[in-house]
C-alpha cells in the first residue's frame, strides 16, 4: 500500500510540496471559522438541552447521525481541529516550530472538550440497545448510523430502544444507565458551552483566523516533498499494527478481550490501549493523504474499514467500562448488578468483534487472506 | 461421507448382517456387566462422598479424565447402556419390538441418573475455570481433559482453580455455585446409589445379562443387511444438521447465542435445542457405524471434532443456566450478582464459539471450505 501512493513518480519534482500544505491547513482553517459562525447562530449547544432531551430516552439524532445543527456544527469544527493538530504534527518540519507546538494541545483541548457531549449520548444508546438485544425485545427499525454501530449484519435488528420487554434487572440497569450517563452528558454539554465563551476558545479561533490567511511555513517548506513525511506517518501507523496481537484475533472466539472481565479496575482494560494508539495513528495517516492528495483522493476502502473497526473498538471498550462503574453504584438491586454484568461482558465481547474485524480488514489487502 | 461409507461393494451380499448386530450388542452387554461387577467392587460411589470432597473445592478428577476407580465404573456403565440403548433404537426392525422397547427407557433412566453426579462436578469445574480466567488470576498448569473443555486453543491456560486472585464478587460468585452445584451433585450421588439398589437397576441387569448371552433378533435379522437402518440413521443426523442456523453460526461474533441473555427464564435457551438434538443423533451415527465396522471402524475425525464442539455447546449452555440460576438466589451481594452476569454472558459466548467450531468441522469434509 505504501508503496502503491508513495511511490515517487518518474519526476520526482512531481510530489505535492510544502503549498498543497498550506492549501491545505488553509482551507481546514476556513471550515473551521465557517462552522464556528453556524455553531454561534444555532445558539451554541442547540435548544434542547441535553438533561431534557433524555427525557425521552434515547433522541434519533443522538446516534451520530443527523444530529440537530449545532450538534452538526460542533462536528465539524471538531472535524477541522482534528486535521489541523494532525496535520500539524504530522509535517512539523515543514511548519514554524514554536507556533504549531504552541497551537497543538490548544486544538486536543477544544476538539476533546466539544467531544464528550456527543460521546457520553452516543455511549449510553449502545448500551441501551445492548439491553434490549439481550433482552430479545423488539425495538424500532434500525437507523443507518445506528446499524453502522452495532458490528455484525446478523445481529437481531438494532434501532432506538423503546422501553417494555425488558427484565426488571435490565430495565433497572438502563433507568442507572441513562441517570449516571445523561449527568455526565448534561455536564459535558455545559463544559462546552464554557469552553466556547472562555478566552483560551477565543485565543485558539484567532490562531486559526491567522492560518486561514497564511500558514506559517518554514522558508525551505514551499518547495519541499511531502510525501517523506506523509510516508513516516503511514510508517508509524504500520509498525502499531504490526505490534498488536493479530494472530489472537484473527482466531474467533480467543475470549481475550474479557479476561480481566471481574478484575477490580473499572478503567478500560490496559489491553485496549494499542488498539486506541493505532486508531488514532490510522486518523493521521488518512489525514496526511487528504493533504496529499486532496478532497479527490482515492478512495481507501481498507482504511475506512479498518479505521470503523477501531471506532467500534473504542465505543465497545468505553461501554464496558461505563456498564461495569454503573455496576458499583451503591445499594443497587442485585438484579441490575447481573444485567450490567450481562452487559459489561457483552460489550467486551464487542470489543473482541472488532478486533477481529479490524484483523480481516486489515489483512485482506495486505496479504490477501479471505 | 454417506455414499463414502455405505456404498454396498460389487457383492451386496457381503454388507454387515444381523450376526454383527447380535455381536455387538453381547459385545456391549458383557462390557456393561463387567462394569457393574467393577463399580460393586469399588463400593459403589468411592470412598469419598461427594460433599467431603467438595471440601477441597474441586478435585483433579473430576473434569472427567482420569476418575476413580467407581467413577471410572459408573463411565463405563453409562458407556455401554448408551450404546446398547441407541442400537437398539437404530436397528428396531431387526429386534424383538416388545422386548427392545420395554428395555430403552429403563437403560435412558440408568444412563441419566448415573450421568448426574458427574455432570454437576464437571459444571462446577467449568464455571470455577471460567470465575479465574475472567478475573485473570493464575491457575495450575493444564490438565488434557480440561483443556479439552476449555475451547479455543488461545485462551489462557485454563487448569484446577486455586483459591484467591479473585475479586470480592467473583470469590462470592464461585463460593455460591460451589455451595449449590456441590449440594446437587451430593444429591444426585445418593440417587444413584439407590438407584443402583433399586428392583428397577436389577431388572435392567437382568435384561442386559440376558442380552450377553442371546440377543432377541427377529427371524429374518440374521441375513438382514444393517447398512440401510445405518444409512437411516446418518440421513436423520444430516436432516438435523442442514436444519441448524449454520450459515449464522459461520459468522464469528454473531451475538446469537446471547440473545435472551437477560431473559427471566433460567432455564437453558429454547435456541440451544435443535443443536442438543444434533447432539444424540450424531452419537446414534457413531453407534451404527461401531456396529457396522466394529471396534477396528476407520476413526472419523469430523465426527470426533464434531462431537466435541457439540458437548462443549451442552457444557457451556448449561454452565450459563446454572450461573443464571444462581443469580437468582435471594439476597446476594450486587457484586455476586454482576460476576454471575459476566459469567453468564461469557458461558452464553461459550456457546457461541462451540457453535462455530461445530460448524467449521462440519464443513470441512461436506462444501470443503477452510
Amino acid at each position: 500500500m505504501a508503496q502503491q501512493h508513495l511511490d515517487p513518480p518518474t519526476d520526482p519534482t512531481a510530489g505535492p510540496t510544502g503549498d498543497a500544505l498550506a492549501g491545505y491547513l488553509r482551507a481546514q482553517a476556513t471550515e473551521f471559522l465557517r462552522s464556528l459562525r453556524q455553531h454561534r447562530e444555532t445558539g451554541a449547544g442547540g435548544g434542547t438541552p441535553a438533561h431534557a432531551r433524555s427525557r425521552v430516552g434515547v433522541e434519533p439524532g443522538v446516534g451520530g447521525n443527523g444530529m440537530d445543527a449545532s450538534g452538526d456544527a460542533a462536528l465539524a469544527l471538531r472535524r477541522s481541529a482534528r486535521r489541523i493538530s494532525g496535520t500539524l504534527h504530522t509535517f512539523r518540519p515543514l511548519l514554524d516550530a514554536d507556533w504549531s507546538e504552541a497551537m497543538r494541545p490548544e486544538l486536543a483541548w477544544l476538539s476533546g472538550t466539544l467531544a464528550r457531549e456527543h460521546a457520553y449520548a452516543a455511549r449510553l444508546e449502545r448500551l441501551l440497545l445492548a439491553l434490549h438485544r439481550l433482552s430479545g425485545s423488539s425495538v424500532f427499525p434500525a437507523q443507518p448510523g445506528v446499524a453502522a454501530e452495532s458490528g455484525t449484519g446478523t445481529r437481531s435488528q438494532p434501532g432506538v430502544p423503546e422501553r417494555g420487554n425488558l427484565t426488571v434487572g435490565a430495565a433497572k440497569a438502563g433507568a442507572l444507565l441513562e441517570r449516571q450517563l445523561t449527568l455526565a452528558r448534561t455536564r459535558a454539554h455545559s463544559a462546552a458551552l464554557q469552553a466556547l465563551g472562555s478566552s483560551r476558545f477565543h485565543a485558539v479561533a484567532d490562531s486559526v483566523a491567522v492560518l486561514a490567511s497564511e500558514v506559517p511555513l518554514t522558508s525551505a517548506a514551499a518547495t519541499a516533498d511531502l510525501r517523506p513525511l506523509a510516508a513516516a506517518a503511514e510508517e508509524r501507523l504500520c509498525d502499531a499494527v504490526a505490534a498488536l496481537p493479530l494472530i489472537t484475533a484473527g482466531h474467533p472466539y480467543n475470549a481475550e478481550a474479557l479476561i480481566h472481565g471481574l478484575s477490580p479496575d473499572p478503567a478500560p482494560h490496559p489491553q485496549d490501549g494499542p488498539w486506541h494508539q493505532v486508531r488514532l495513528l490510522l486518523r493521521l495517516h488518512r489525514y496526511a493523504r487528504e493533504v496529499l492528495y486532496g478532497e479527490n483522493a482515492p478512495v481507501d476502502v481498507r482504511l475506512l474499514t479498518a479505521g470503523q473497526a477501531l471506532n467500534r473498538h473504542r465505543d465497545a471498550s468505553e461501554a464496558a467500562a461505563a456498564a461495569a462503574a454503573a455496576a458499583r453504584t451503591p445499594r443497587i438491586a442485585p438484579a441490575t448488578a447481573y444485567a450490567l454484568g450481562v452487559l459489561h461482558a457483552d460489550q467486551r465481547h464487542e470489543v473482541e468483534a472488532a478486533r477481529f474485524a479490524f484483523q480481516q480488514s486489515w489483512q485482506k489487502q495486505t496479504v490477501g487472506t479471505p
